[in-house]
C-alpha cells in the first residue's frame, strides 16, 4: 500500500465553495484507488498556517505522496505546478486578513523548488482522460504556493524519502453559472477525476520509488 | 407532436471537428425528446450557401422550430444569441474562401432581428442542469449569423408561423487539450445536453404558441 | 461650419474616472478642428436619464453630427459601435441602482439601429495614427446602448437630417496601474486622438451629406 | 558611469519586429541617462545561441549591469520578472526549428535563480511614470527564460560583481493594429521610456552596490 495524503483549500476570495475541497470531499468518500491509502485534510487559506496544517497532516499520516491543492480562477484546465518560489506577494488579504508583500516563504530558503510529481505523466493522462490540463510554472504567490513552498522545503530539508507537488484545479461550474463576467470552468466530476488520476500516477511514482531505493 | 430542426455546422477555422456537429450526431442517434420529432441539418461553412441549406431543409422537414447551432470558440459558456443582424464582414475566408467585407445578408433588409426561442429560459434552464450558460448580444458577422439572419428573414417574410434562433456553443474538450494558447472548452456531452434542453424548451414555446393560436 | 456634439460618461462601476469624460474634456480645452463647431455634455450613467440628457444637449445645440462616448472596460481598442439595440439589460445597477432586465430601450422600437457614422473609415484613420481600433458589433446592453439606441430614435422619428453613433474606447492607463487583475488600457492622450479623428471624419461625412442634399 | 548592457530579441513567432528590439534602437539612438554608459546587442531568439551572444555580449562590453529584454505577446504590462527556472520547454519552435521539452537550462544548475535587479522600484517608478507595469512570476520556458536563466548562472558561477536580470515587454501597437483577434500592446514610446526607467534604477542600484562594497 502507498500512503498518500491530498490536501485541499477552503473557500476563500468571497468563494462559498472552493473546488479543491469538493474534489477532496468526493475522493474521501469513495473507495480508494487499488494499493493506495487515502488520506486528506483541509488547509486554511492562511500563510504560514496552511503550512504547519499540511505538516501535522504529515506527522499525523506519514504519507510516501504528498499532493496538495488548490483553486486557480481564470485558468481553463487542470495545472500541474512545476515550480514553488520563496515568496509570499498576497494581491488581496488572507482568509486572516494578512496581506505578505514581497517576502520569503523560508528566510535563507532556496529560490525555487521543483515539484518532485511525475506531472508530465499526469498532464498526458489527464489528456487521455479528455480533461483539460498543462503544466503549469507559475503557482502565484499567494497561500497556494506558500504551502507549496513549504513542502517542499519539509522534504528538502527532512522528509527526503517523500514526493510531493502541487496541482491547481479551475473554477467549478457552480461557480461561474451567475457571475456577471466570463470565466471559464470544469465539472467537478472532470476536476474529481483529473485529482484521482493525479493520485494513482503519484502513488505509481513513489512505489517505483521505493523499489528502486530497496533494490539499491 | 411538434416537429424541431436543429442544424449543425461543418469544421471550419482550421478544426477537424465542429462540436455543433458532434452534438447534433448525438441527439441524432437518441430517442428524440417525448413529443419532439427532431430533423437534423448540416450546414457548410459558407456564406450563403449556409442559408440555401438551411432552407432546402426547412423545406424538407417543415418544423414549427428551427433551432440552428454554431461554433464560438474562446467562449466559456452555451450563449444563446438574442440578435441576427444584417452584415457579412468575415475576419478570414469562409470553407468556399469567400470573404465578404461589410455586405448586407440581405440587401434592404432590417437592421436586425431578434431570436424568436424563449433564451432566458434556456439559459436558466441550462444553468439548473451545471451548466455554463449565458445570453449573448452578438452571433458575430461569420457564417453564424449569416443563417442566423436568414433564418429569420424566411420566418418574418415567408414563414410567420415559424419560431426560430441561434445558439452558440464553446470548443469541446477535445479540441483544446493539444493547443499552446489556454482555451476554454466544454465536455461533449455537456455541449449535447445543453443542446437538447434548448431543443425541449424550444419545442414547448412552439406547442404554446400553436394552442394561443388555435385558440384565439 | 459643422456643428459636432459630443457626449460622455460619468465615472461609474466603481471608478472614479470615466475616460470617455477625461478625453472630452481635453477636446473642449484644445482648439476645435477646422471647420467644426464643437459642443460637448456628460452624461449620468443612469437609464433613461442618460438619454434625456443626450436629448436635452441636442436640442440645446442643435448640432448636424452626434458622437455618443462610452468606456468599455477590458476592451483592447477604441470600438466604433455598429448596431444599438432595442434592449436594457444590466448586468449590475447603474448609478441610480436601477437594473432593468430584459426590457425594451424604446416599446414597440425597431429591434436595432445601425451607426450612421462612417466607422470603418474612423478605424482606418485611428489605425492610421497608430491607435489600436476595430468596429465593434454589440455595445453591450448596459446604458451606453441604452443612450446610443435613444439617439438613433430620436435621428430616425424626429431629426433625420442628423448623423450619429456611438464610440467606446478602453479603460485609460491610470485606471489600471493598480488593480490586481490585468486589464488591458490606452493612455488619455491616444483616446483623445482617436475621439479627435472620429470628431473629424464625422463632421467631413455631415458636410458633403448636407452638400449632396443641397445639391440634390 | 556605470555600464549597462540592454539585450534585446529578434523579431520571433512570425512577427517581422520585437518591441523589445524597437526600444533597444531608439535607446541606442537617443542620449544615454546621465552617468551611465549605453551598450546593447541584439540576440537571436534561438535556445543556447541566445546565451551566448549574450555572453559575448558581457565578455565585450564588461558592464555593472546586464538587463535582458523581450516580447510577451498578450500581456497588458510591462513585467519585469522576478525568477529565471532551469526550465527548456518551447510551445512552438525557436528561430533555429528547434523546440526543447522538458529540458534543463544548465544540467544540474539551481531550480531557479533570483532577479538581481530592484524591479519592485522599476515598477513603482514605471507606474508614476503612467505606464502599465507588473511583476511578473514567470518568465515562460522559451527563449526569454533561456537567456535570463543563462545570464543569472553566468552572475552566479563568474561575475558575482554583475547585477542583472530581465523584462518582458508587450506587443507595440504596430504588431497588432491589423491582427483579427484583440490582442493588448503599448506604443513604442511607452515601451521605451519604461525601458529608459529600468535601465536608470538598474544603474543606480549598481552604483550604490559598488558604493557599499567599496565601504565595507
Amino acid at each position: 500500500m502507498t500512503r498518500v495524503l491530498v490536501t485541499a483549500f477552503e473557500p476563500f476570495g468571497g468563494e462559498t465553495v472552493n473546488p479543491s475541497q469538493q474534489a477532496v470531499q468526493r475522493l474521501a468518500a469513495d473507495t480508494a484507488p487499488v494499493g493506495v491509502e487515502l488520506s486528506t485534510a483541509s488547509l486554511p487559506v492562511v500563510f504560514g498556517q496552511a503550512i504547519e496544517a499540511m505538516r501535522a497532516a504529515v506527522a499525523a499520516h506519514d504519507p510516501a505522496v504528498v499532493l496538495c491543492l488548490g483553486e486557480a480562477g481564470g485558468r481553463v484546465a487542470v495545472t500541474p505546478e512545476r515550480f514553488a518560489v520563496n515568496l509570499n506577494d498576497a494581491p488581496f488579504p488572507d482568509n486572516a486578513g494578512c496581506r505578505p508583500v514581497d517576502e520569503p516563504v523560508v528566510v535563507d530558503g532556496p529560490v525555487a523548488y521543483a515539484s518532485t510529481l511525475p506531472i508530465a505523466e499526469m498532464v498526458e493522462a489527464m489528456r487521455a482522460a479528455g480533461i483539460p490540463a498543462a503544466k503549469s510554472s507559475t503557482a502565484g504567490n499567494y497561500v497556494c504556493n506558500n504551502v507549496f513552498y513549504g513542502l517542499m522545503h519539509l522534504i528538502a530539508t527532512e522528509r527526503p524519502e517523500l514526493i510531493g507537488g502541487f496541482v491547481h484545479v479551475p473554477y467549478m461550474h457552480e461557480q461561474v453559472l451567475h457571475r456577471p463576467d466570463a470565466q471559464p470552468s470544469l465539472s467537478i466530476e472532470q476536476i474529481t477525476e483529473a485529482v484521482l488520476i493525479a493520485v494513482k500516477i503519484s502513488a505509481a511514482a513513489a512505489g517505483e520509488r521505493r523499489h528502486i531505493i530497496a533494490a539499491g
